[in-house]
């Protein structure tokens, strides 16, 4: 596979293409983009084996690169994996378009009629890494919002993702759409992405999904906004008046359910008393999921097979099946310690004082602050706003899961009737 | 005056002292801003003859600097002015309470209860020029929606600034809310604002308000998001159907009302048919009023007086009585002129037809979009935000007027009973 030629003029390119492109997008009914959506769905249907065929061979070259088998599961897209990527296309048609809806609307002292009205975006730059099924979310999210896309995958996943970004063209093409709406880039040469980052002008924001490394070089290099998708370190603080079975469920779901995702919870934090009563069968209970512990002192002491913590552990995610461990003297102490170790993204308190419970919710800074449930809920589809192009740590823009809503930005339409100012 | 020693780690104390008062204003009621703000506007009625001593100071210091007339009166400060300031701050008590208000909630099929609701920004950092009242407005407009504000002001009005910040010092103190929450830059030292503009770990965003350079400096050295205030380069369209009384009216009201601020017209736009009818009547008007007429060759050949306008003309932001006037063949024609030469502010249609107003607020992608009213309605105010702490030009958090709410983000509440996910 011979990588076309880039020059400093290919990033541009790219870019006005897409400028031009979302311009149409975003007067463009949801009839037309659905249509479009179910087209993709069955495109992939049918191209399933070439897909794929160019997935295999990215794994061939993965596998002899070294990755991990961890790595090389994201990566892989076989007939059943786009089967369900094409049932998610599909889902994207039954969201509402969030483009020109009414946010708010009020009829001035004088006549004015003022609304707000949802808008897109405009030109989006994704940049993300190794699973390719997300060139496929990122596409139709981003132009069901009426927004238009350049797409910059992984090099481990270039040659699946070139041939969806060809399956996506022709597409586009055949409903008609602008065919500049989703743009792969179609090099892995990593220049062009410093050049993209420079085009503040032409491209409106940037959403960097991926290790932390190539978030802190996007939030560096960018000159248009970013929605960072960060650290992860998630906190279950169990109360003095904790339940033990409900504590024991929601600890294990946010820790063992799915290690690996940044709504894992990294850290159990336990009031002493809530320690006392049950803190060696959980403890019990998660060693035999295979759950590593990493106590303070005090955790430590009352069980076995625990390790100590240190400092640096409490501001790591893990992402695997280590927990931090630290019993606490007060909810005050708690909240503290999610301030000064936690990563704002999700962290859950369970109890059964409703004061514990209203402090927690106003205190805790977080995303998302979970009551007497698994951190685990914190996404885009647990909460009801359909897929998700990622979740933002940032406070800025958007917050959380980011869905269809969240890619959008609005404008004022004035209606008068003569009016002038006095 | 002696500014106070400045070291490196001087913006770097600014900025914790800010962080750790913005984690305290985030939980305080409405009822305790409010008293303060009560406070504030007594205290600056008190201290109203030290205020206008200090910016007499001030106004000296510029008047042999050289400053225009026009900015004389920006900086002057005097106690008419410091009473209009005292009734500012009184009407923000009048304003809802961003803070905790249920943007949107939703009981999921789990049962889980899933609301979003508004939380401060954090800590922002504001950075304008010269009117001292402007210390005031976003003293109060940022404290009343949560957030901990570092204030710098322009060296002009330093004198006034440090008698501003030290009575908001005070009254902050005399309220018991947190000391910190407001911090004038108690220098004119530059090298300070690279300082703050570095901290992007400790400052949630940044808004520039003031001329072109500032804005670019601060876009540029920004680490934390910027909430840009930049060129208006505003338009009104006469459509061929338009009233020729109406269009009169709206015309002279954008472009006379106050030529100075963002909100005003620069450029005249009509349709043939609406040339033909009434340019040169209302050319007279215009001219009447002591504007300056620089139009394209069909509307300079239909009048006299007018000069011949340059394609810069139509990218200026004149700021002052000077109107680009260019005839158009079309809907169309108009919207492609304000795409290209516009910087997506506020535009304005003057209208009977339904198809034009409907086209027109679809595909003009301004910040507001106005149908037979004056341009000059862009404002927090006429909008119904109340006060506002600029008018964004950027679509990203937010676009057009920044009230209370645009100084807020969001966080989701997720309440259990123990649900975990399966």
């Amino acid at each position: 596979m011979v990588p076309p030629a880039i020059t400093p003029s290919y990033a541009r390119e790219l870019a006005l293409q897409s400028r031009s492109a979302a311009t149409s997008l975003a007067c463009l009914n949801a009839a037309r983009k659905n249509a479009w959506l179910k087209r993709l769905a069955a495109d992939l249907r049918t191209a399933a084996a070439s897909i794929e065929s160019a997935n295999d061979m990215d794994l061939q070259a993965a596998q002899a690169a070294g990755l991990s088998s961890a790595m090389l599961d994201r990566l892989k897209l076989n007939r059943e994996r786009v089967e369900s990527l094409a049932k998610a296309v599909e889902a994207v048609v039954t969201l509402p378009d969030p483009v020109g809806e009414v946010i708010a609307g009020e009829r001035r002292p004088n006549g004015l009629q003022v609304n707000r009205v949802r808008v897109p975006l405009g030109v989006v730059l994704f940049i993300y890494e190794s699973r390719p099924n997300v060139t496929i979310d990122a596409a139709t999210l981003c132009v069901k919002s009426g927004n238009a896309v350049i797409l910059r995958g992984g090099s481990e996943s270039i040659r699946t993702n070139l041939v969806l970004g060809d399956l996506i063209a022709g597409s586009l093409r055949a409903e008609g759409l602008p065919e500049h709406a989703v743009q792969l880039v179609r090099s892995t040469d990593r220049a062009i992405v410093g050049d993209l980052l420079s085009m503040g002008k032409l491209i409106d924001v940037a959403i960097p999904r991926g290790g932390r490394s190539l978030i802190e070089r996007v939030t560096r290099e960018a000159t248009m906004p970013v929605i960072k998708h960060f650290d992860g370190i998630c906190h279950v603080y169990l109360d003095a008046s904790a339940d033990v079975r409900m504590s024991t469920d929601i600890v294990i779901n946010s820790k063992c359910q799915r290690p690996g995702v940044c709504n894992a919870a990294e850290t159990l934090l336990m009031h002493r008393d809530a320690a006392a009563d049950f803190w060696p069968a959980l403890a019990r209970t998660l060693q035999d999921l295979g759950v590593q512990l990493r106590c303070c002192p005090e955790s430590l002491a009352a069980i076995s097979g625990g390790v100590a913590a240190s400092d640096q552990d409490f501001h790591t995610e893990h992402l695997d099946l280590i927990l931090n461990v630290r019993v606490v003297d007060s909810l005050d102490q708690a909240i503290s310690h999610i301030r000064t170790f936690g990563s704002a993204h999700t962290d859950a308190i369970v109890t059964n004082c409703l004061a514990a419970a209203a402090r927690f919710e106003a205190e805790v800074d977080s995303a998302a602050v979970v009551i007497n449930a698994s951190t685990r809920f914190n996404d885009g589809g647990e909460l009801g706003l359909g897929a998700e192009i990622g979740i933002s740590t940032d406070r800025f823009h958007a917050r959380g899961p980011c869905g269809l809503r969240e890619m959008t930005s609005y404008k004022y339409i004035i209606r008068g009737s003569g009016q002038v100012r006095g």
